[in-house]
């Protein structure tokens, strides 16, 4: 019934070996269909190489499987907060990719330190603050969806123009207008964040400043954006 | 005689450039069949584009050569001490994989920082004591896997839920349920390894939190595992 | 009508992702026809895998576009000032590279450490100062432009002996005789730039003699030459 | 004349891309005859790409062309110097790999850190001292042999136990008994070399320990080599 949906979610989820972004099993890619009430998604711990059209979920936004057989990727609690929680999301990733994981780990935002950064992000890549045991030990994949949106409404953050964050202790969820979008803003995530570790090894303090991050941000969206063919 | 069991390793060392785990001839896999008291492990020094199944050495577990007319790895010896003194092994894998060997050139464990470790080891990787002039000088690669031996009861460690160790001035060990696994492991371990470097040029202290660790590793393992397709 | 310089810049441009130095479609090549007073440049925002020679689009000196009916580059008004301020360029390349880039967020000048570098730049590659508000908010590709040729003149540099420069909060800028040797330079760049990196952390103060930086750039460059087949 | 020399020069050199150690015409390898008392070498700056055997130059031990029409490499001269002074030598190869040459451009010996270091080397690959300006102004590339000789015979090295030097703000040589070996042990100084950068910052100290470089070292050198199918 949803093979068109399953599809696109099956092609978004092989870019992520071919952009170098997934180990094995890790990561994962969501689409959601907001008309019909359904998102797709990967299933959980199968690879990449064997992936057919048939392994991917289609699951409701309660996380009922309406189609398919296998189990749904174990993250697949933490898209639906993130698909509830924010109207303007059409498509979700999360991986373990190297250098985004390394902020993840350090517990530390992406600091906004260029305009590679500032052509895609609207400031810093928010870290979350960590869970606490309660929160891990029960509903721990929607408590991490919780606290991704719990740290954009307490810095007044739109999730469009900051479209990605990193889990304290854990990795980086990216997202966009589609799944091929959300796929592009991780990537770019591991860009910006391989930059910035190693600017930190030269320049511990500097930021871009606040009028280019403007102008490169808004050279590329919103309703005066010159950059593209639009 | 041991035809499936050499196709296996020979298989599983074939996947070590596949993964980039090593240069030139480094690295070894072995696999054991505890029934027929045998392992098969890589010959010494043999390239791995020229190798095939015939090079494959059987050994018993005294370091006999059962089956083969090349020498065995120079290692066999290790890998006989990891066999005998843990009995859920079914493979064993030593690479000089990049990172892996900073932290063990370095002389420190690799430090449990994030779920992509608390996924696969639970608790930091630890890393060997320096052997003694004496343990160098005679019976070095037995002594090797002593000491190896030596830190898991020290510390009260699971080998198997803490599969790898890195050796004090050398590099890795990693093992699993067979040398599949074991391949794997040796994967991951490089990865956590590499993450683990950059994530102390941000923060020198952070640890992952013992409720996030706990989750992570006892949702892939155990009877209360929810992640995959079990 | 400029059918041979549109496909000299369309291969130019797609050296860019040959040798690694662009993601997705940022970065662009161009190339300038003095006789006839136009330069060519990569469309803007349009994919490496799918342009064609009639993509590339051809502007005159003042920006309008002469033959092609795609946007130019976002960074064509850079490009022409850099042509009208230095006679001797050909071709002029911007990229993101990952090591340039590091350098030109933490607003430092790539340092002159090794004769890699000296064999083809003379003395460290520039970085420029910050733009003003005002300098970002109008005309923001012009006055990058502008900021380049302020930086070459207070510092009394040749163009052709130091063909790059990186933008502060930004990326480096790569030039040369055509568009080929300003990819060439590019790739020079983004190498020195990531041996510098490392350098720096072994050693925060070292750097090239002088009489060596003079031997390397001298033996490949001038009057006394002897490197190569010239 | 030469047919058989050059080709296992060409194939020699044709193997510094393949192990990526090498941008565009950077680098070369030689080998000697010493029984007809010539060296087949790489020709000056041209690509690998379109390099064949016709392209070779064998040069005397003074450094006069015997067979080939090209310049040979602008680094011929230190190669004589190597030749002349260090008997055991049958090739040897320069490149400007990345972290060999941030170790030189730190003016900094290698040390050895672990196995993998101690596999090949025998202690520290020694860093020359700078240059003199003399020294650089006139035969540089005779100077550049002079002071890896000078450095050698000062610190009593065995050429053959520690067959690789860094030049003080260059790059690495490194030679073997003939130009695979050389090429083989490029490829470890490589490898070591990013290894010992990253060991580095986590540890400044740290150094092997003595009897485990004797172990490692002896059992694939000597007498009583037991590493592979000796």
């Amino acid at each position: 019934m949803f093979t068109a949906l399953k599809q696109r979610v099956l092609e978004a989820n092989l870019l992520l070996p071919h952009y170098g972004l997934v180990t094995f099993t890790w990561g994962n890619v969501s689409e959601i269909d907001r008309q019909q009430g359904v998102i797709a998604i990967k299933p959980s711990g199968v690879s990449y190489d064997a992936m057919t059209v048939d392994d991917i979920v289609v699951v409701d936004l309660d996380g009922h499987t309406v189609e398919g057989v296998l189990n749904p990727s174990s993250d697949t609690a933490t898209h639906l907060v993130l698909y509830h929680a924010f109207p303007a999301l059409g498509g979700i990733v999360h991986t373990h990719s190297r250098s985004g994981t390394v902020w993840a780990q350090a517990g530390m935002d992406i600091p906004a330190l260029g305009t590679t950064h500032a052509d895609y992000f609207y400031g810093d890549i928010p870290c979350t603050r960590p869970l606490t045991r309660t929160e891990i030990d029960t509903d721990y994949e929607k408590h991490t969806g919780d606290v991704i949106v719990e740290t954009f409404r307490q810095r007044d953050l739109d999730p469009m123009a900051v479209p990605s964050a990193v889990i304290t202790g854990h990795a980086p969820f990216s997202w966009g207008k589609d799944a091929f979008d959300a796929v592009h803003n991780a990537v770019v995530l591991e860009e910006v964040a391989a930059m910035a570790l190693s600017t930190r090894t030269l320049n511990r303090e500097i930021r871009i400043q606040q009028a280019l991050s403007d102008k490169h941000y808004f050279r590329k969206h919103g309703a005066n954006a010159y950059y593209g063919q639009q």
